[in-house]
């Protein structure tokens, strides 16, 4: 295990600053005296670009690339059009440096609102593919823009790259208590990805014969979210029914304001990057209303993937513990929360 | 309107023949005597698949063009491929017959088991694009079964279709009391077709000023869809999303019991054809546990389709009474609940 880390923060746009600073707040308090925590910001998002049109320069992904782990707030606003910082910053991240785990664990913790009547036992992790499929960038438009206009876009997976995630999954899935894998798409419609999935998924099973697997249509999934959200442990998926099912599992485990992601790269050729699933929230930004704790549980994600498993495992309980003891209905600015954490883990 | 109806029957698979039977009951019972109803009983599905290897000869698709309109029950079985009865036989009427409206309406009525807590008022209906997107069947495999496989998925988008769904969508949403229209789609990463849907989205809109008009990304409409469903009025989206949120729209109110659609198309061109949502349940056919009030409602849409408006609305009413009438916890049969339904609309 390394003593000392190199983070790289990129606070992002909206709320992504206020969160960040109490992710950084936590590491601080809960990393022992001897590890050295070094950090670099980048600024990066909205503001860089209406001042000079960069999403990412070479250089700055070469820097980036330099760190252990990159700490990574909110990116997006309405002042710039769709797309151009997602595919030009967030995604260009996760496809530069071979995110190909795109993990989101979703943990129904106590004294949290679920909008599900009777408050199931939700307890899964859904490993997501991050560099291939729909969000690979291909496709296109002839005759853009006139009544005539056909638009496109290709999902793109390969073997190797289906192969890689779905063996993250199945050893993510051995290791845990229950080991049952889902696999989640659409091979009913989508034949040519869906059967190279599903070949692939049966194929490395074999390997795991401890594993309980099943499949499910990504439509019935939604349902089963929602009716039975207790038979999941861990689902593996592609990246564009992963972004939909880890939004909806966050809303039934008490809100995106609890979701943490980790964009990893195992192999550790590249740094990991871990961020909230929420987005920057212009319309609460600068108020202290951010609920940074899906930032601080990506925080764990971080150290855990760093090799600090004891220092992650802290924060997820100071984060249960929180949750149990606050007073349901007071709300709490996003640095009385930060305190609070802070306050456990270095206890 | 036309004093008789001429209807095709598909019952398909699994518990298809079950509630399409009980679907043929209510819409004898509720029509006026002297409307003709005759109908022709089409034999498609796994068995003959099984048989002879077809699933959708040219002869039938021919002859099922001649009639006013098609009732399906389900399609689907474990024993066939995936892909092949759904791919060769329910998309290929979808895309011969231009059923470019994929119409499914979202109840929660009273009585009713919701999953949410506090059950949310919940009135909206998805007008989910049926030809295009990524359900064309675009795309294919290369190195098919080895380690360098590639497959691809292609959506194709037209602003000749995305154009004719959006117009209907907001024909039906200037037609409603709240006129709220909600454009699902993922721009931000699918910025060829979403930009697209858009643009078309926005286009289409001045036209209808009384119509108030909001944009969701797919993940974040998932959301909603569980934490503030009361929010939606008619929502237009793609083939796949539609695919995809209305599964989770059915669990919400109430279950795939009670979700009814119709594939249409609005021309007139070719007959529309009209399903439950739900699938062939392999798993309970043949023991008289289905209920077929999703399939009813279907003939309810059916009938409001022909020009039946009166005999569309009693139908629905009869549903809201039978559940609000009935004991819970004591299950009835598929045919008890075809019986009362069948009472109540000609009482
Ligand atoms: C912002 C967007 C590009 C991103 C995605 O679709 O992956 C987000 O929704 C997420 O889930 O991290
Ligand atoms: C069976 C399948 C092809 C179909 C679809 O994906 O459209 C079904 O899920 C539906 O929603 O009608």
């Amino acid at each position: 295990m390394s003593r000392s880390i190199d983070l790289a923060v990129i606070p992002g746009d909206g709320i992504g600053g206020e969160v960040v600073a109490q992710g950084l707040k936590v590491l601080t308090a809960v990393l022992p005296q001897d590890v050295k925590l070094e950090s670099r910001s980048y600024d990066l998002g909205a503001k860089r670009w209406h001042a000079t049109g960069e999403t990412l320069p070479d250089g700055e992904l070469e820097s980036l690339r330099g760190h252990d782990a990159i700490l990574l707030g909110a990116i997006g606003d309405p002042s710039v059009p769709s797309g151009v910082l997602e595919r030009g910053l967030l995604l260009k991240l996760r496809f530069a440096f071979e995110h190909y785990i795109n993990l989101r664990p979703s943990k129904l913790f106590p004294n949290t609102a679920t909008p599900l009547a009777g408050r199931p036992d939700i307890d899964f992790v859904v490993v997501r593919e991050g560099t291939e499929g729909p969000y690979t960038g291909n496709g296109g438009s002839l005759r853009t823009g006139t009544p005539a206009e056909v638009a496109t876009e290709v999902s793109l997976n390969t073997a190797y790259g289906v192969e890689r995630v779905v063996r993250d999954a199945y050893e993510r899935a051995a290791a845990r208590p229950r080991k049952k894998l889902t696999l989640v798409h659409k091979n009913n419609v989508l034949v040519h990805a869906g059967h190279l999935w599903k070949r692939i998924f049966d194929a490395v099973g074999t390997e795991y014969p401890q594993v309980t697997t099943d499949y499910l249509h990504v439509d019935a999934a939604t349902i089963f979210f929602v009716t039975q959200p207790e038979r999941f442990d861990v689902i593996v998926t592609d990246n564009l029914f992963g972004d939909i099912l880890t939004d909806l599992a966050a809303a039934v485990t008490g809100g995106i304001g609890l979701a943490a992601s980790g964009n990893i790269n195992p192999t550790g050729a590249f740094p990991s990057m871990f961020e909230p699933v929420h987005g920057s929230a212009p319309d609460i930004a600068g108020q202290g209303k951010a609920d940074p704790t899906a930032t601080i549980l990506s925080v764990a994600l971080l150290l855990d993937h760093l090799g600090y498993g004891a220092e992650a495992a802290r924060i997820e309980a100071a984060v249960a513990e929180d949750l149990a003891a606050r007073s349901p209905g007071k709300s709490r600015t996003t640095d009385e929360i930060g305190d609070a954490l802070a306050g456990r883990v270095s206890g």
